[in-house]
């Protein structure tokens, strides 16, 4: 390579020649990303056989990089946005996203304090309103009036840092030696996050209490179970202080009941944290908009826009009704990390280039094909839907022989290792009242009616296939 | 716009397409980036009068968009990557380094376990291993060994995921009860994040000691000091648990005296963590390798290569003895967050298309540039360097005259204000001894000669203009 032709740290053309061939990469990557095992196929430790073992000592050139990324790289990654991609739940890429990701790289400010670029401060707070009126919150979560809005990098980050500030809350009351008396609840399906959260904050690991919760409430926490605990802890000479409510549980999308829940939490003095992490992004449309219900009894809420709102990774957005009331934030002090990427222009992009209304039409176009993942599951009676749907997540199992004596739970993880391993398809499953449950999760843009349909071929003819083994 | 004209979530040609426009705006700002005011100069509040107060209803087209960021965001931006930059410490954004970003948000995937894509945790463990080789770490905090490093996104991540692990290690041996009683060490000169990080975990802020550091020591930790507030506090009843070295400290770029502070902590079963978050890059060179002396008798170790390594914000590098030795990494339990993206791409290929030699230039380009504007402080007898430079940063200060009453406080603040709100360069103080002190850190990627002889004047210019102002 002529000394000319090095690749310099930073030069306007040398960018542009390199990144217009990183783009191609991408785009092509989309054009053929069907092509791909869904799930990948392999074995732990397969890639540090195709990788030199130290760094090379001299610049070597894109192209090579990229045949890597090709040849070593894509085969060891599941495509989360394949339109066979039906795991977990939806982390959406799109084309404003990305576009606001590439944006956000190429300024590269590091805004931890309003100073360090005034616009990375400003534009967050404006957006977080604009998606504060679009969700039609309770005016206290405006910037305008005693809190607002901040972008942080997971719904895990969220849930820990309104613990900490309403652990930080109490013990300025009562004193540091509460610690270790301090009772957080939740239900049972809510995510691990809030139990991770705990632990950090040094908060005792016992007092973490996730009140069971089951197929009676269809899986929502029960205000009578809740007042109950209360009780008994401070009976007992505890004290509650955080209650988190859940809008859309990873396992099965269940709702908690906002309303009585915040009386209790109010009643009792908890600060109430709402988790939509998934289905936030549904109530953007006024039918759903109801599952927001008793939201104005929150103290902070939480939804990610990186699961099912076209904002690339990571993008999950917090509201909060107290704050510190500065002429200007500083966004650090509302986080974990000191510094902060520039996450606010992909949700602005995304919310310019597709609109509100574009917004609505993508969840509604991925509900509607849950609801017909729904309909085909209930036309075959060897299978069976286990909660009723709400959202674009469709809980499943195949039914168990009668004389099954696992009541089904081999034969259905047989089943989705069965599926994920053609490669075709990709879901995830969970265990709801001891049932081991198939989850099919709609959500990646790209998925058509045409996959859903191919999706369930492949589930009738592995299922055929078990069955049929059962009976040799 | 026509129907089919509309912007999709996902589609492989409209993605070519408007990422190529994102592409050619992109390097058109780095072309035109010094004709920006370095430091963004408008008012607080100003976005908020330029932009509408909703998400609009229907789209709009990215050249709308483009429009806005040009006229409305970028006046309200902070030139990171302005050859001009001279403020905190760096925050490097690189061609290959943006390209990793790229194809990051390309693929968008979510890795919080090995198999959401095996890729994404191998090629992290294989590029941590490369760059552990590079600092020449000892082999203890390999992959293959038992320890082995994790892409955090900040210092501040970083040292918070060690003192959990520091602070559950010793709750399990002494019981919760012990938690009031833990004690942190660290300089005074240490990074904020340490103190944000004991907060955090539920640790007694009283007890996170920062010992004083002085001129004698050029602001590095005393291990006298040190020993001796070890011995305070366990006669006192406390539980001495963790200590925090820095190798350049965020002030001066100190270098605490890892040899003796590691012994320091193995007698006393400290859990011993080495913060060389901006000056561990200049140690990829051998002629400053011996900054890493005694690294070997530290539990924990973390350098940012987001700073002045070319790799885009956020990428903090942190290695760790003890791990948990499972057949396949989970990184979600090495992290705070549970999601996490695919930030191994953008540092595998930093080091790819520069190579370490590379690198190695690049850093020694910066520090030969501070190295020649300290030359030229101290050559006007009217400024004085303030501490030894060791690496790229430059701590000075103009003297003040006789009778000055703030011993030149207020005139160095002055001369701060004065130089960076001409725009043209954007530099940060500190206080060292109760002095204000000016901080030019040299580290952009297109800073060259020619900049630091410029920003020079502008100091001297100022200079004499408020040292005339002071004899009116």
């Amino acid at each position: 390579m002529e000394e000319n032709d090095a690749l310099r740290a930073m030069d306007a053309e040398q960018l542009r020649e390199h990144a217009h061939k990183m783009v191609d990469f991408i785009a092509d990557y989309y054009k053929t990303i069907q092509n791909f095992p869904v799930l990948s196929q392999v074995q732990p430790g397969y890639l540090g056989k195709l990788l030199p073992d130290s760094a090379p000592e001299y610049p070597e050139s894109l192209q090579n990089v990229l045949d890597d990324v090709k040849e070593k790289i894509l085969p060891g990654v599941t495509h989360w946005q394949s339109p066979n991609y039906f795991a977990y739940f939806p982390s959406n890429s799109s084309i404003a996203g990305f576009l606001g990701e590439m944006l956000s790289a190429g300024l590269n400010i590091v805004g931890f304090s309003w100073i360090t670029s005034p616009a990375a401060t400003e534009l967050e707070s404006i957006v977080l309103d604009w998606l504060a009126k679009a969700f039609q919150l309770p005016e206290d979560f405006y910037s305008s009036g005693k809190g607002g809005g901040v972008i942080q990098g997971t719904a895990s980050e969220a849930v820990l840092v309104v613990l900490l500030a309403a652990r930080d809350k109490i013990l300025r009351r009562l004193g540091r030696s509460a610690l270790p008396k301090l009772v957080i609840y939740a239900s049972d399906q809510t995510h691990s996050a809030l139990r991770k959260a705990c632990q950090i904050a040094g908060l005792n690991p016992e007092l973490c209490k996730l009140l069971k919760a089951d197929s009676a409430t269809n899986y929502a926490l029960s205000p009578e179970v809740l007042s109950e605990a209360i009780s008994n802890d401070i009976a007992g000479g505890l004290v509650p202080f955080f209650l988190c409510a859940t809008v859309g549980t990873t396992s099965s999308t269940a709702i908690d009941p906002l309303p009585a829940l915040g009386k209790i939490a109010k009643t009792n003095n908890l600060w109430f944290h709402v988790d939509a992490a998934y289905a936030g992004s549904a109530c953007i449309c006024p039918e759903y908009r109801h599952c927001f219900d008793g939201i104005e009894e929150s103290d902070s809420f939480n939804m990610n826009a990186h699961k099912w709102f076209l904002t690339n990774f990571d993008c999950s957005v917090l509201w909060v009704k107290a704050s510190q009331g500065n002429m200007v934030i500083d966004y650090k002090d509302w986080q974990i990390p000191l510094g902060r990427r520039f996450r606010s222009l992909k949700l602005w992009m995304v919310l310019r280039l597709y609109g509100l209304e574009g917004l609505r039409s993508h969840v509604r176009n991925h509900i509607e094909l849950a609801a017909y993942f729904e309909e085909l599951v209930s036309q075959d009676t060897r299978f069976k839907v286990v909660v009723p749907r709400t959202f674009s997540l469709v809980c499943f199992r195949l039914l168990p022989p009668l004389n099954s004596e696992d009541h089904g739970n081999k034969l259905n993880s047989d089943l989705l290792d069965s599926v994920n391993s053609t490669g075709n398809i990709f879901i995830t499953h969970t265990v709801l009242s001891g049932e081991y449950i198939l989850r099919f999760a709609v959500g990646a843009p790209l998925t058509e009616r045409r996959h859903v349909t191919t999706a369930w071929q492949i589930f009738q003819e592995k299922a055929t296939a078990l069955l049929g083994s059962l009976q040799d």
